[in-house]
C-alpha cells in the first residue's frame, strides 16, 4: 500500500478528493498571469485534496502526513498569483474552505476561521456593527483571510493603513506547527512576522484576529485626464489630503482604462487616463472641491449620482484596480502580463515618469497609491507587453537600475518575489514548526538551499519540483 | 434711552445678563495663559450677555444690534488662548451655550447645534453607534464645537486627521449673516473656508455637520526616556507606524512632566521625559511590540493596566497634552507661558533638536506630532520661562530665523497669530456678511486696517479697543 493510500485510509471520515481533474483545478492560483511560471507550472498538481471543518480534522491531517512524508501545501481560494499555494512536489491540498467561521465581533476586533472570505467577513462585521476589515485585495469576494495574510501584503486600504507587514495590522494568529504532535500556537505582537506572509511553509494558519475600521458607503469615483502624468499628480495630492476620506487611489494610464474596462468603457475615451478612487460618501462635497481645485481633472463617474441600471451592472471600483486590472487586461489582451513596482518616496512621481517616458506603450503604468512607512508613495502594477523572457527581465533591471525594486511575480519562491534576502525570523520559525520541510515544499529558497546567492541574477529551481 | 438699553427692552423676551461681574467672566477666555495679551486685555468686558435658545433668537438679536450699530462678538464655552472670543469694543456677548442639541448622527457624520460641549457630542455618538468625532481640543469637556471650529486649528486626533483645515474635517456649516435682514448660508467644500477660523468675524455658526470615526476605548500610555531627544526619535517613528492605531502623540521634555502632573507624579522621575500616548485598546499589544523595538523607551504607565483606584483619579491623557500641558504649568510655575510652532517636514527632528539647544531650561519643549499636508511632523507648543516682551519676541525670532513659524498666541488678531497674511476669501466674505463691521471687531486686521504691513514687525493695535 502506497503512502497515499495508507493516508487515504487514515483519513476516512474527512472530506477527501482524489479525482485527478478536481485536484489539479485546486492545485493552481493565478499563477498564469505570468507566462514565466505558466511555463514552469502549469503541469504541477497535488496527489488528494483534504477539506478538513474543524482544527480537530486539520491535526489529523498533520499528524498523518507527518508520520508518511506526505507533502501539504494549505490553501485558501487560490487567488494568488506567485504560485503560492501550488504544491510543487505533490502530496496534500489542505483546503481551509470549510473553516471559515466568523467566531467573534467587537468594537474595532474580528476573531474569523481563517478559510472564510473576505467579503463575507465584512457583511457580517457591517450587519453587526458597521464594521469592516482596513485591507483587502481586489479579490474581496473570492479570497480568504488566511490566505490574504499567508500570501498578500495590501490592497485596497493600503492608502489608510499601510500594508498587512505593519505592527497593528494583524492583531493574533492561531497556527498549527507540522510535527509529530502539532501544537497550537498562538502569536501576537513581534511574533506574527514568523508566519505572515511565508505562503504556509512553516505553519498553519487556522485562526486570525483582525483589526476593524469603520465600514461606510463608498463611492467609486473614475477621474479622467487628458495627460497620465497629470492624473499622477493629482493622485499623490489626493493621497495626502489628511481630512478627506479614500480607500483606494489607481492611476491607469491610457489606453488601458478604455480597453480594458468593457463595462465602464462608455465613461471613458481611449485617449483618457483615469485615477480609480473609492471615497467615503460625506466626503463627497469635499472631494468634488479638490477635483475642481486641479483643472485637468474631471470626474467622469461617480457611483452616487449613477443611474441605478448602470450602478447593477457594473463591477465596483475595486474590481478594476490591484490584480484586476491585469486580470481584465488579460481578458481582453491575452499576450500581456504585469510587474510589482515599488516607487519610493519621496522621488515617486519622478520615477514614475523616468519609467514611462523609458517603457512608453510598451509597459503601461497601473500605479496604486498607499502608505508606507508613514509616507504616501506608490506601488505599481503596469501592464507589461509581453514578448520574451528575456526582455522581461530587462524591463525589469531597468526599473531597479532607476531605483524602483520589483517584487518579481514571475517567481515561486518567497525571497524571489520580496526582499530577496533570506528571511531569519521564518526560517527559524521553520526548523522549529516544520521539522521535515512537508509544508508547501520549493516555496522557501533559505530552507532548500542555504547556500543560494541572491546576487547572482540565477534563477532558484526547485529540485523538488515534481517534473512536467 | 441709550442704544444698549433699548437693545434690552427689544430682546426682552431673551435670556439677558447685565451683571458687570457675569458680563466680565463671560467676555473672557484664556487669553491669561499669554502675559502679553493679560495686559493687554484683562479689562476687556462686553455690555450684554445674551444667550439664545434657538436660530430664531440670534436672528432676532442680530437685526436689533445691526440696526443699533452694536457689536456682537460670539462665544462658545470661552476656552480659546488667543482673546479671541474677547468683544474689544464691548457690545453683546451672544453666547451659544444654549444652542447644544445633537440633531441627528448617521455612519460618519453628525449634525450638530453649535454651542454643544465636544465630549458631549462624543458620548451621543459613541452611544448612538460607536462613533466620535475626529478631532478635538484638550479642552474636550468643556469646549463647544462652534468655537473649536472658529477658533481652533486641531488637537487630539490630528496625528489621524490633520486640522481642521484640511478638506473633509469638516462637512457643513449653517451660517447668519449680520445684516438689516440677516441670511441663513448653508456652505460646504471650499466655501467652509470662509468662516472657518475666522473668530465669528464675518458670520455665526449656528449648526455644524462633522464627520465622524470609529469610537474605541482608548489607553493612555506615559513612555519614558532619559534623553528627550530619543523620545522625539520614537514619536517620530510612533507617528509613522500605518498600522498602529494612536490618537494621541505628545512629547514632552523633563522636567515638566514630574514637575507639572502632578497626579501623575509617583510614575515619572524628575529627569525623565516622557512621550503621552493615546492607543486603540485592540493595538496594545502592537504598541508593546513597538516600544520594545526601542531599547530607550520604557512604558511607565498604561491605562488599561493601572489600579482601578489610579484610573478613576488621574486625568485622562489628553488632559495632558495641547494646552493643558501649559495649563498644568501655570497652576505650579505662574510665570510661564508659551509658544505655538511648526517644525516643518522633513526636517522636524533636527529642527526639534536645534531649538532645544539653543534655548534650554528656559523653553522646555512640548512636542504634539500630527499629520500635515501628508507627512507626520510635530507642532510645539513650548513651555517658555517668561522674562520680559522683549526677550519673549526674541525666542520667536530665534524660532522663525531657524524655519520653525511661530503661530503667535501673544496676539489677538487673526493675521499675527495665523499665516501673517491677509485671508482675501475671510476678508470678501466679511464685506458681504458684516457689512457695518459689527462682528467681533477688532479681530481681523485686514477689515480695519487694510494698509497695514505684516513685514513692519509693529504690533497692530485695534483703535476700537475699549480703553483700560
Amino acid at each position: 500500500m502506497s503512502n497515499l493510500d495508507q493516508l487515504k485510509t487514515e483519513l476516512a471520515g474527512l472530506q477527501l478528493e482524489d479525482n485527478p481533474q478536481i485536484v489539479k483545478q485546486k492545485s493552481r492560483d493565478f499563477f498564469w498571469y505570468s507566462p514565466v511560471l505558466k511555463q514552469q507550472l502549469d503541469h504541477v498538481t497535488g496527489d488528494l485534496v483534504v477539506t478538513p471543518k474543524s482544527e480537530e480534522e486539520i491535526i489529523q491531517v498533520l499528524k498523518a502526513c507527518y508520520a508518511l512524508d506526505i507533502p501539504v501545501t494549505t490553501r485558501g481560494a487560490g487567488t494568488g498569483n506567485y504560485g503560492q499555494a501550488m504544491p510543487l512536489s505533490g502530496g496534500v491540498i489542505l483546503n481551509l474552505a470549510e473553516l471559515n467561521k466568523v467566531k467573534s465581533i467587537r468594537p474595532g476586533v474580528v476573531v474569523v476561521e481563517a478559510g472564510a472570505i473576505i467579503s463575507k467577513i465584512d457583511e457580517e462585521c457591517r450587519a453587526h456593527s458597521g464594521q469592516e476589515l482596513r485591507l483587502h485585495p481586489s479579490t474581496y469576494r473570492t479570497a480568504t483571510i488566511g490566505g490574504f495574510i499567508a500570501g498578500g501584503s495590501g490592497g485596497v486600504g493600503s492608502i489608510n493603513w499601510g500594508g498587512l507587514r505593519d505592527l497593528g495590522n494583524v492583531i493574533r494568529l492561531r497556527v498549527l506547527t507540522m510535527e509529530a504532535e502539532p501544537r497550537v500556537l498562538e502569536l501576537t505582537g513581534e511574533d506574527l512576522h514568523k508566519v505572515m506572509h511565508a505562503y504556509g511553509t512553516n505553519g498553519i494558519i487556522t485562526e486570525v484576529e483582525m483589526p476593524l475600521t469603520a465600514a461606510y458607503d463608498w463611492v467609486d469615483v473614475l477621474v479622467g485626464f487628458d495627460e497620465f502624468m497629470d492624473g499622477v499628480q493629482f493622485a499623490d495630492r489626493l493621497g495626502n489630503q489628511d481630512g478627506l476620506l479614500v480607500k483606494e487611489i489607481a492611476p491607469i494610464a491610457a489606453p488601458v482604462p478604455h480597453d480594458y474596462f468593457l463595462r465602464h468603457k462608455k465613461f471613458i475615451r481611449k485617449d483618457q487616463s483615469v485615477v480609480v478612487c473609492m471615497v467615503a460618501s460625506f466626503a463627497m462635497d469635499a472631494f468634488a472641491a479638490f477635483v475642481r481645485r486641479n483643472s485637468k481633472a474631471s470626474i467622469l463617474y461617480r457611483s452616487d449620482l449613477a443611474d441605478e441600471a448602470d450602478v447593477k451592472s457594473l463591477p465596483p471600483a475595486y474590481e478594476l484596480a490591484w490584480n484586476h486590472t491585469t486580470l481584465r487586461g488579460l481578458r481582453v489582451e491575452p499576450g500581456i502580463t504585469y510587474l510589482q513596482v515599488l516607487y519610493p518616496f519621496p522621488d515617486q512621481i519622478e520615477k514614475v515618469r523616468t519609467m514611462v517616458e523609458l517603457l512608453g506603450d510598451e509597459v503601461p503604468a497601473h500605479l496604486e497609491y498607499v502608505r508606507f512607512d508613514g509616507k504616501i508613495t506608490c506601488f505599481g502594477l503596469p501592464i507589461v507587453r509581453y514578448t520574451t523572457e528575456e526582455r522581461l527581465n530587462e524591463i525589469i533591471k531597468l526599473h531597479e537600475d532607476n531605483g524602483c525594486p520589483v517584487f518579481n511575480p514571475h517567481r515561486y519562491t518567497l525571497e524571489e518575489g520580496g526582499m530577496k534576502q533570506t528571511d531569519e525570523v521564518q526560517l527559524a520559525f521553520k526548523k522549529e514548526a516544520d521539522p521535515k520541510g512537508l509544508l508547501n515544499p520549493g516555496k522557501m529558497i533559505a530552507w532548500e538551499d542555504p547556500s543560494y546567492d541572491y546576487k547572482s541574477d540565477k534563477l532558484f529551481l526547485f529540485p523538488g519540483l515534481q517534473p512536467a
